[in-house]
Formats: C-alpha cells, structure tokens, sequence
C-alpha cells in the first residue's frame, strides 16, 4: 500500500525539530484519498523520540509507522498545513541528545475504513504491562543479540512473566504422558507408559465424542473431568461438598475471569458496574475492566503488612467508588500476584464479611494455590473459609479460578484451567452457559492436562511416586529461590522486599534517588520504567515496573518472577545488585 | 440454598393459571433477605407452561428454577401481594391444553447479588441455536435411553454441529503424530514416525521458549507457524503475496472474529456500528453482535440463485440500516454456512466492488475453503481476488478466517485457526496486538495442529501419501455424501434443497401444511422449530431449524450436516423421509 514519493536524509547530528515534508497529492480527483506520511525509524533513540512526539510506546526500529496528517499537525500547531496540497510541513521537538539518523519516507496512499480514531476507545485505553514495551523492547535486543550486536550482556533473562516451562521448568512426565495419548492413541501400545496415565487417557477419551480429543466438547467443559475438578476441591477443602455442575472449564484461568466479567457487566441505576481490584494487582484485570468499559476501584494492598488486605482500606476505596459507580465485584488474588502474600484465615474471614456486608460477588483468584513457600503460610481457599462460616456467608455467591499455567506443573501455553461458580442463581447460570455455547469449547488438550492436575496418580498407583518426586521438587526449588530472591533483595540499599510468602513474584519496593526521579521526568517515563529501561539495557534482565501493577503514589516497585533456574537465578541477582549499584553512583 | 419451606401438588387436570404461594417469612428480622419461590418440573409440558409464563427458552424438566417474587408478581397485576409476608398469592395464565403436573416448593433464600434482572443484557438477548434448546433436549434423550427409557429409537444421530470426529471421521495420521510429539516428546524416539513428523514437531518446538509447547507463545502465536500460514496463502493464491507479520493465530476461527469484532466496535457519530451478515448466517456472527451491542444487519442470500449474494439486495439492506446505523463490517462466508454455496469469481469481485464503494471492512469467513465439492465449483480467496483486481480494490481492509475445525482435518476440539488481515493501519495493528496480549497466547497445540495444515508434507516426504490418500478420503466421502443429502431431500415432497456445494450443510425449504402451521402457533413454537422438537422425539435425529439461522419470514428451513457415516446418513435419511411422510399425514 504505501508507494514512497521521495525521501529526505537527515545529517547525522540530529535535528532539533521533526520536519515531515508532504508531497504534492498527484490524485487529488479522488476525494476519498488523503494523505499520510510514514516514518522509518534507524534507531532506537529514534523511537524514543517519536514516542515523546506522539505519545505512543509501542514503535520500534526497523519498523514503518504511519503518522497521520492531523497528528503532525497537532504536534506542531505552530505550522501551516494544507492536507492533501504539496509542501505542507509539520515539526515535534526532538531532544538534543538523539544521535540518530531519521530516514522519512512521505507517502501517499488511499484513505482506509480503520483509523486510530475509529477503533474500540477501551481497546486504546488498555494496558497490559507483562506483555508491554520493555517486553517488546525485550524482544527486540534478542534479535539484536542474534545478530551479533554488542551488548554488556549474552543473553535477555525474562523475569517479566510467569512462564515456568520458558525457563527451564521441566514438564511434569505424568501429564505429559496423558496428553501424548489422548493426542495420539497408538501410544497406548507403548510398554513404557505406565497404567494409571493410559487409564487416565482412556476415561478422556471416553468422555469424548466420537472417543477423539479432536471433537468439540460441552461448553463447559468434558463432564469427566469437570467431575474430577469437583472431587479435587472438596478433596482439598476436607470434604465441604463440590458440585460437578458448578465448574466451568476455560483456557487457562484468563477465560473464566473474563466470562464471568463480562456476565456482570450491567450498568445499576445508571453507573457503571465496578470492580475492585487490588493495587498492585495482576494486570489482566485492569485491562478487561478497561476492555469491558467497567469502572476500575482499587484498593491498596497493605505493604508494611505483608501485603494483606487492610479492611479499613477496603471500605474506603468503595465509598469514594459508590460516588460515581455501581460496584459488584471483589477480586482477591492468593496467594497474590505480583506481592507473593498469602492470606491468613482470618483475614479471609474478614473480607468475605466485608463482601457479605457490601453485597460484593467474590472473585477469588487462586491460581497459586499449589505454590506456598513461607514455613507457617498455608493456603486457605475462599470457598472453604466461607462454608465453615455458615449462614448467611455460606450462602454468597463466590467464583473461584484455577489454571493449569501456575503450581509445579507450569503448563501456560496449553491453556487450561477451571472457573467455581458457587450459590449462582439457576436461571443466571442458564445464561452463563448459554454465552459460552457460542465461544464452543475450551480446548480439549487444555482439559486433558486439567485433568491430570485434580486428579493425579494415587498411592498405590504407578506413576504416583515419580509424579509426587518431580511436583516436589519443583515446588522445593521455588521455595528455596523464593527465600533467596527475598533475602538478596533485603541486601541490597534502597531495596525492601517482603517475604515472597507464595506464588511466583517478588515485588520490592526501590527507593529512588532524586536525580533519577528527575532525569526520568525530562524522559517521559514514571521512574520505575525508566530504571527498568537501564537494567534492561545494561544487564539484559526483563523485569516490569511497579506502575504496570499499580503502586502508592510517590513509591516505586518492579516485579520479577522466582523462575529462572537456580544458578541463572543467583547469576541475576548479582547483575542486578550491581547495576543497582553503578545506577545510585550514576545519578547520587 | 434452596430450603423447601413446604409443597403443592395439583391434581392431573392442569389449573387454569398458575398459582404460587409464598410461605410467611421466618426470618424477618434480616432485612437483607427476600422471598423466592422455586418450581420443580415434573414434564416437558411443564416447561412449556414455564416458558410461556416467563419468556424464558431454556427450562428443562426435572430442574429447578427460582421465580423471583417480582416476576411473580408482574405476571399478576391483579393480586396484591406483601413481600415478606405471609400468605401473598400471585399467578400467571397457562394454556388449558397443557396436560402436566405441577409440584411447587416454595422456597425462601437469601437474596443474591446477582440475578436475571442485573447481568449483563446482551447476553440475555444472544441466542446460538446450534447449541440452543434442541440440543440440550437431544443431550436429555440420551440421558434417558442409557437410563433405559423406550423411545421408538436406539440413538441420537447429532446432525445439528459440524464436529466431524464425533461423527466417526478418523483424525489424519500425519496431524496427530505431530501432536503427539510436541506433547510428549519421547515419541522422537519411535521409528515408526516418520522424519517429516519429526522435523515439523522439532521446528515447533524449536520455535516455543524453553523447548516446550508449555511456555506462552507470542499472543499472535508462535513466529514459525505464522511464517508457515503466510506461505501456504500465498501459495493458494498463486503467488499473491503474503506477509507473516499480518496472520494472527486463534483459538478456532471464532477466537479471531470476536476479536477483530470487538477492535471495530465503536459508535460512530453516535450511531451503533453495524455488521452486515448473510441471512441465513452462522449464529457465531448474531450471537457475537449481541452481546458486543452492535447492530445486526441482514442481507438475504438469493435462495432462487443457489444462495449467491445479490449486490441489490446488499444495497437495500445496507440502505435501510444506514437510517438506524453506522455499517463498518460486511460478513461473507464462503463457501457458505448453512447453506453451502460456493460464491463464483464474478460474485465475489461485486461484493469487493460494494465492499470499497460502501467503505466496508470484509471480513471473509473462509473456513470451509477445503470443502468444495460441485464440479465447477471453485473457491477464490477473496484476499486473492481482491489484489487482482488491483487498485483501488487491492487496497482495502480485509479479514480472512481460517479454522483446523473444518476442511479434512475436523480439529474441532483442539482449537486451531489463523486470521490474515491485510491493509489495517499499522497504528491499529498495533491496538490489536495490544488487545489480544492480555489473551496471553491461542493455545499452543492448536497452533501445532495449524501448522500440519499450513505446512502439510511435501511431494517427496515419507508422509506425503498417506497425507493425500486420507484427506482424499475423507473429502470424497463428504462429495459423495453432499450430492445425497441434496438429492434426497429433493425427492422428499414439499422439499427443495439447493446443491451442496461446499461446507458441511444442507439447508432445504420445507413447505409446511397450514394445520402443521397452526398447531405451531398454538405451542408458540416457530414452525420450523415445532418440526425440528417432533423429529427430534420421532427418530432421534437432531437438527438445527431454520429460524436459528434466520431465513425470509413464512419460509422454513432446517440445517442438516452432512456428516454422519455413509451408512449412517443413509438411514438418516431414511427415517427422515419416513417421518416426513407421517407428519403430512397427520397435519394434512
């Protein structure tokens, strides 16, 4: 589509402003063309500048960016310009201290039904930090690296996200057995593979149509293995009763959550539905309250408590809330994502009478249920809590969510996971079903390999031993990498962490010295990106700041996960003690 | 939660309204907590009763439904009645024909956060007929006949979704030794996979982090697979070219449309944006406008003209909407769901001709492009056709949908699919891309399924016979049994069945007696529903009625898959004849 006209090359000192020059419009008969100017960017500094132009984080060298006209032009009020006439030039400020080349290509190509300024406003609105521009910067120096460019560092340690298998974590051999038969049935011929895993194959493909994983299943999942979900909760929670009928299979926990969203997604007496999350909070939830326009109340993790929720906070972030919406749903996430705490009793008592009291539907998010560290932490989850506190709370609606992606097994890319719905109104549940009837089934592969985590080998049986010594050792390893990235990060000045008590994060708190506050601001950037930006750059270690999460006005965190291997783990550490280092030398 | 406070029953000659009685309130102390009233139904007639009371499709016998005292009350004006207190009566009218018992339990709960009244409209409104309430009575009829009920058959032949699998198709070898090594990759070592299996797992896993099809990939999926869908498009298009960076792997097709759907769902001058879908349509496309709140806009497919699309008839209904709308999307599938035409070059070069006239985004639903079947009859990708026609035509926004779900292939289950668009604005591009990361990633053994697809063996490879000779197999089967179906539906009196082109359906008209007609309205039925529920209960055979898809109003249509087993299909048809011949009987 885009044809170039011609091109400018810019000496190598830069230029103080961003001239665009746009050529004379050789179509002007047709009054359905317009013009529209693309950038080739060189260098990354290039691309920081463009992002200071334009207010978009998303660029990246190599790439062609189309600016359109009135962008420019609102960058540049100061200039004349006529759209679709010859000569018209725009210019943005660039700072001086960008050594780059700046090759401009201007453009000229048919208007397009889609622009910027047409498309979903909440899909503008969204952020989703774990997978944001430090990542895809990330990205980008690993080809960079591919190629032979000269960095300090060999290789990018992504300590952006929870992806266990990515990093070494080796695939439970169980699941994985399960998941090569239901995927290809001559394997059940094969003599090494235990009993227990072709049973287990077996029963999935026997709840299959057609006895193939490749036919569609219930919406809400193979009933055979929402069954074995339902006996591996109340296994769990000492016998309180499960219903089969209540758990939904989804892909991964993601697709419960947001189903269940988008079902209470009703504006009441006029304000919007309102959710309250915790802040920090795993970002999958601010970006679908954005994506399904609901109102975002956050509430503030108490960090010189462990990251507990503090119940006067509670009630004052929804009271400001109630001004202006209509809220309905509490999540909880525990053990917590990014903070690593794991609730106690009693303060999960507290909370469900909060939610009781408000007339909240509880989310509980509980994907890290397999993974508690802390001596003296122990998972309790919401629903047994609230059924061992017997009427009225008992009777709360409560929806619990558990992926196959997180605990010792670590199987992201899969996609499987189940959502519990308890104490929902039949007819609403009708609906629920209904609305996933149309998105057909979760996938079948995601469902095999659920099943093998509610319903694992037993003592007695042949895989039991192998599968309870890997699962421990991956569990025993992350504790010992829990209490070493905690403790390291204790060591280092201008650093507090709190005891990563479970999941998979560490989220410390980084007390920034003013110069960097200050030579972050001249950037554009909140501090802690802008440091992530220099360890990234300087050590190759992907972390994402605090402001990705949500954090106190005024303090700076980042979050990095507990899974690089135990040796690429201490390796990290000591880079970024270091860079830390250079980084208060740099700026004290 | 339910307590039966205490019951009703009603002698055997149905009451000539239904009266509810509500139990004083034990509890009046709680302020917090309100009547309900809950009904158990002993018979599908019961059910009937229900819906017409309540509006609501989707009762079942034997379940329990809770009536809320409003819509109790609502339902009867003329009763006084006190919330809370003891002995209000309220009641609503039902048909005296209805023979049934009613037991009522009148229970009284806690009052839930969430009710009918405050979920989320749009999907109260959605309908998915291919899942609707015919399939979840056929999935109760097979319930019953493993209980042993007599019926005057011995199964339920699924002939309402196109789950290929589950209706005995076999999976192809080549697909499923690819899935199975990813999987479980000891399978490198058995020699009697063959090395093109083996190089194609080796270079998926190569391309997922870690080695292993558990870490996240890229949330546009894995950069190989996209780079293999890219070549196979260009080779289907003769060369055209395409580019990589453009495909965005999904969860199905319909993991793809629902996000492109919701990228462009944004009001436009304060008009609801509008897509233009076929009548009769997929119900994917309804479903998804209603609960994304867009505006559904029908253009009827030219019956006369074996479904083809009529431009005047694209303009009439575009015409129309445009006074209540703002029209951004035109739906096309091809070859055709449920009606099974393949579109002709010319048809599809006035449909882009419209599209670009009328600044219309296409989206091309192209996931049956394997399944053509007519001699004559050939599918032109629109992307294809579309950059032949060169400019202004090669410019425009397209989207084109391709799924592991259909084709010879019949992955349904394991949820596999790519989008291609091309021409989007790299600034949307990048919204885009920003909007699905938060999805995390499409699963990773659909995208391994995919990659079999796009990347089947090659001419010299030790798989690629056997590939070919399988999906031959499998493709001349469903030839052989398109020209069937279609052949005997027309023997059939009052039946007329256009040719079954391509896809996987049949959608005949049936002319239905007035008699028939009139019992219909009697059980407030749609027609064609009301002979879909009677041949469901006569032979077992479920299909998907007409009205589930749309048609012209006093037309009535069913959809049929072709896909049960030859011998099956033939009984099928047979016994659908048979009853066919009896109901014209009865109704003449």
């Amino acid at each position: 589509m885009c044809e170039r006209a011609h091109h400018h090359r810019f000496p190598a000192r830069p230029p103080a402003c961003l001239r665009v020059c746009v050529p004379s419009n050789r179509t002007t008969g047709q009054s359905k063309r317009t013009m529209s100017l693309s950038l080739v960017l060189r260098q990354r500094s290039a691309a920081t500048a463009a992002v200071s132009a334009r207010g978009l984080h998303l660029m990246r060298p190599g790439s062609v960016y189309n600016f359109r006209l009135a962008a420019v032009a609102a960058a540049a009020p100061q200039q004349s310009h006529h759209p679709g006439a010859a000569g018209a030039v725009a210019s943005s400020p660039i700072n001086h201290h960008h050594r780059t080349f700046l090759t401009m290509a201007c453009a000229q190509q048919q208007q397009r039904c889609v622009s910027i300024d047409n498309i979903n406003p909440a899909i503008k609105t969204m952020e989703y930090a774990v997978r944001g521009p430090l990542v895809i910067r990330a990205g980008v120096i690993e080809k960079e690296l591919e190629e032979g460019v000269k960095k300090p560092f060999k290789e990018v340690i992504r300590a952006n996200i929870g992806d266990c298998h990515a990093m070494g974590q080796p695939p439970i051999t169980f699941i994985r057995q399960v998941l090569g038969l239901v995927s290809y049935p001559p394997l059940f011929d094969d003599p090494t593979i235990p009993a227990d895993a072709k049973q287990r194959a077996r029963a999935i493909l026997d709840g299959c149509k057609g006895g193939s994983v490749g036919s569609y299943s219930d919406s809400a999942g193979i009933e055979v293995i929402r069954r074995h979900a339902a006996e591996y909760i109340q296994r769990r929670d000492g016998g309180i009763p499960a219903d089969w009928q209540n758990i939904i299979l989804s892909a991964g926990a993601s697709g419960g959550i947001k189903v269940l969203m988008a079902l209470l997604r009703c504006p009441i007496d006029g304000k919007k539905p309102g959710v309250m999350i915790p802040i920090p909070q795993y970002p999958l939830y601010s970006a679908t309250i954005a994506e399904f326009d609901m109102e975002q109340i956050g509430y503030y993790l108490d960090e010189a408590n462990k990251w507990g929720l503090d119940i006067a906070e509670l009630e004052r972030s929804l009271a400001e809330a109630r001004k202006v919406s209509a809220p309905r749903i509490l999540v909880v996430i525990n053990p917590g994502n990014p903070t690593g705490q794991v609730l106690s009793r009693a303060n999960i008592e507290d909370i469900i009478k909060f939610a009781h009291r408000e007339r909240l539907v509880l989310f509980a998010d509980e994907v890290y249920q397999d993974n508690v560290y802390e001596p003296g932490s122990q998972f309790h989850s919401f629903k047994k809590v609230m059924m061992e506190m017997g009427a009225p709370y008992s009777g709360m609606e409560l929806c619990s969510f558990m992926s196959c992606s997180k605990g010792y097994m670590g199987e992201c890319g899969i996609r499987g996971g189940y959502a519990e719905i308890v104490n929902l109104c039949p007819d609403v549940r009708t609906m629920l079903l209904k609305c996933i009837s149309a998105q057909l089934c979760p996938t079948t592969a995601g469902q095999a390999v659920l099943d093998c985590v509610v319903h694992p080998p037993q003592k007695g049986e042949p895989s039991y031993e192998r599968f309870e010594r890997e699962k421990a050792a991956v569990l025993e390893s992350l504790r010992e990498r829990a209490e070493l990235v905690a403790r390291t990060f204790n060591s280092i000045e201008g650093f507090t962490c709190n005891p990563v008590q479970g999941a998979m994060y560490a989220f410390p708190q980084i007390r920034l010295p003013p110069k960097a506050l200050e030579a972050a601001k001249k950037e554009g950037k909140p501090a802690d990106t802008f440091y992530a930006f220099q360890l990234l750059e300087e050590t190759g270690i992907c972390i994402v700041p605090g402001s990705g999460f949500g954090q106190r006005p005024g303090t700076y965190h980042f979050r990095t996960t507990i899974l690089p291997q135990p040796e690429k783990l201490k390796e990290m550490l000591g880079l970024f003690k270091s860079f830390h280092e250079k980084f208060l030398q740099k700026y004290k």
